[in-house]
């Protein structure tokens, strides 16, 4: 693909040549000439040899030998571009030390070494199973997912179509449900549930999504969630729904789409974030609470506006301590006259 | 077993029909005719077709064709009724790609693909070892133990009987301890201890507990510990602990019998946790700090009491400046005539 | 090595007898005959068989059998000792099961059971990769470097010499990056760069370390990492750090050498952390932060010093309300004469 082709792909516009092959992709300062890169900043664009470059509309566009595109999101084109012409290389072929249950359904196009798939499993077309990756009996797994090297999928999972699972993660184990048993301490609630994956969703290296209690987790379409993330029993996470690394969410709270949790934030059970809600990392939600749309932050949480005034008076408050011992002062001596 | 002799079971008082079969267990909507389930609210419960139905003494019991068993606490009694009517299935077999020491002790039921045990291992019987797990020289493991799929058992570490850890777990990792050395940086404390898991102890997912530097980490008998949960060296945990997901536990804390510890709380070392206490999720303990009995919140721990009570102090901290500001008004006034 | 031997080694001062053989080393309480030992308190010490003590200048040394050596940092000095004369155990051997590419330039000395190294990896000599560890194409290893189970390494990380990365870390996964693409949802931002990590680090279990975006993620020299530890894209770790467990640090953020950053803080991206500062634990740095040397607390962080005098003015906030509405009463008893 050329730099006019690119444009068009883009509906972007070019400026300069249309010739210029596209052969690689790097970040401004280390691109060269065969690559695309872009500037999503404003003010003065840093020097670069790159190609092709994507900028936005409000920046100056510079001069020189490069093919210049200028589109509404530099940033989300050069994505869309690296996407397009740069997809991740796909494995093939099955390892003979890899063992597949006679009773599985499995047309991946890769497994890897020592993975071991259960019986009644189904893996579909265009699937890979990286090296020491565990498929339970009955998991099924959508076309054109990905799993990374060492990951357990517990028996009954299922997971849709181009999802991506880092390396390291366990899906499906059991929920965290005991009864107190008076002096005899706990006896576990059942874990007989499952764990219901959508298409397109992402989850990072080394966490964890735990099977339904007598339900299903589940998570929806296009959500992305970040490494060593804990999903408890019963959550359900809707669509396009962003986690940061190390946010843990108890037993059967809901996330509604297109939400965005912050990192370290902690959810208590049963609570329900509504659509569109921003949650600040390192913040804490009650159990049971309702987050509404709008950013959030702090915990318990509260609204931006309002943890920040929060914060600025309780900066404020040696001053008002300051201002109270005066005002004593002034109430002192004129009891005093 | 029927509604009659779970009845019994459960030293329950059993109404309408006692000959209902059990062949299954499920959540009030989704049972059906041969289903135990229950209810634990209070109120009208919601309708199911459950074919035997648990609930309180003080909950109205439906009309309809259902055994109904009014027990003390019904979610105890689901969950006992689940253990014996439904326990997990057992595997057994040794797989050929497991690599057994010859040296080694084992009389497990199950050894799953790709496991490796080193020499002097002792593995008792009806213990299974899922695909993927290393089982270092010199640990013991008791019977009835179950080690999910790709977990890392250090060499001379001991696991109890009738435990379950799940997948992804690392138990005997080398503790955190390093002494400065100056412009040299860190000289390595020596992490030669080991670590002893009680009896019927759950491990959640991804989840690790070092090994003493010189000593023994220590986990009780009946504790339970949820996902991603990190436990450092030498920690001393009593029986029948429970501690949510993501809680970290700093070196040589003790926290003693029937604490329960709420999700991503972190715990300074040398700490100690009294029997009985309960601490918030996302709460600090400080190091060396002792925490009493009763509940405990936020960063530093304080009562749940006094933390609710700042909580309000600190809501109320725009009033306050406002009433100060009033009184200035007042004085100013006054002094100004 | 005896008493005097050690002594030289340490340049520290022989007190008794010179000819005590170091056969091995244990805490105070258990050490026996032949053990070192060391009590880095001080006061009173506790009562030991210790064959041969470390202890400071300003300890008054004990009367009896075992050799004393007296020395500027007892605790440095033992682990210094312990390391000299009990290194941690080698392996050797090259597993059956091992699935090493022809095309990997591997002198390991051990690599375990079902290890899987891909093409083009460069191996080392003395270095230990563990049972079910995947090394992935074009991954660097450095001389001595020892890897324990399960790890997952993704292609074309470098890490350096005499390296620990204990079980069940995963190095160079994607980093957590997205672009939203308006109602369609997230697109990828390319994941293709890289992790450095440097000589002498030291990375606790189940860990992760993301690739860079476009750029590289760094860990230096000296580097000590501790369990469930998150280091984003594109971070750069100095020399010298220490970061305690289950921290999590955002893409792009900088933290200079000789840092110390405790359990559970969280960094915002973009922030930058400088030589020598102290981070407490569960401490918050925003993004875009600038951290500068000294000890720091608190979300979001703060001095230590100013933390703690905000921590007491909210402490005293319900002894201001009483202030001020004592003040209330005094002036409007004055308004109503």
């Amino acid at each position: 693909m050329d730099s006019a082709e690119l444009a068009a792909y883009l509906g972007g516009k070019l400026i300069g040549r249309g010739d210029v092959t596209i052969s690689g992709f790097a970040e401004l300062g280390a691109a060269r000439e065969g690559d695309v890169s872009f500037f999503a900043g404003s003010g003065t664009m840093p020097e670069t040899h790159a190609g092709c470059l994507l900028i936005g509309e409000d920046v100056e566009p510079p001069t020189g030998e490069a093919a210049v595109i200028v589109v509404k999101d530099p940033k989300l084109a050069f994505a869309k571009v690296v996407a397009k012409l740069f997809p991740p290389r796909r494995l093939a072929g099955i390892d003979q030390s890899a063992k597949v249950a006679a009773e599985a359904d499995v047309r991946a196009s890769f497994i890897g070494a020592n993975v071991v798939i259960e019986s009644a499993a189904e893996v579909d077309a265009d699937v890979e199973i990286h090296a020491g990756c565990y498929v339970g009996s009955g998991v099924k797994i959508g076309r054109g997912t990905r799993i990374f090297p060492n990951c357990t999928i517990y028996e009954n999972v299922t997971i849709g179509e181009n999802c991506t699972i880092h390396a390291g993660c366990t899906i499906g184990a059991d929920g965290f449900g005991f009864v107190r048993d008076g002096a005899n301490g706990y006896v576990k609630f059942p874990q007989a549930g499952s764990v219901s994956i959508g298409d397109e969703v992402e989850i990072g290296a080394n966490s964890c999504v735990d099977r339904g209690a007598l339900g299903v987790t589940e998570i929806g379409d296009g959500t992305k969630i970040d490494n060593l993330v804990q999903i408890a029993h019963n959550v359900k996470i809707g669509k396009r729904v962003v986690i940061a690394a190390q946010t843990g969410i108890s037993g059967s709270t809901v996330i509604e789409d297109d939400c965005v949790i912050g990192g370290q934030v902690g959810m208590g059970d049963h609570a329900r974030v509504l659509s569109g809600a921003v949650i600040g990392s390192q913040a804490g939600v009650l159990p049971g609470k309702i987050v509404r749309k709008g950013v959030w932050w702090g915990t318990p949480v509260q609204p931006l506006d309002d943890y920040k005034r929060q914060n600025a008076l309780v900066k404020g408050l040696g001053r008002l301590k300051e201002e109270v011992k005066r005002l004593r002062g002034l109430i002192e001596r004129d009891e005093g006259q």
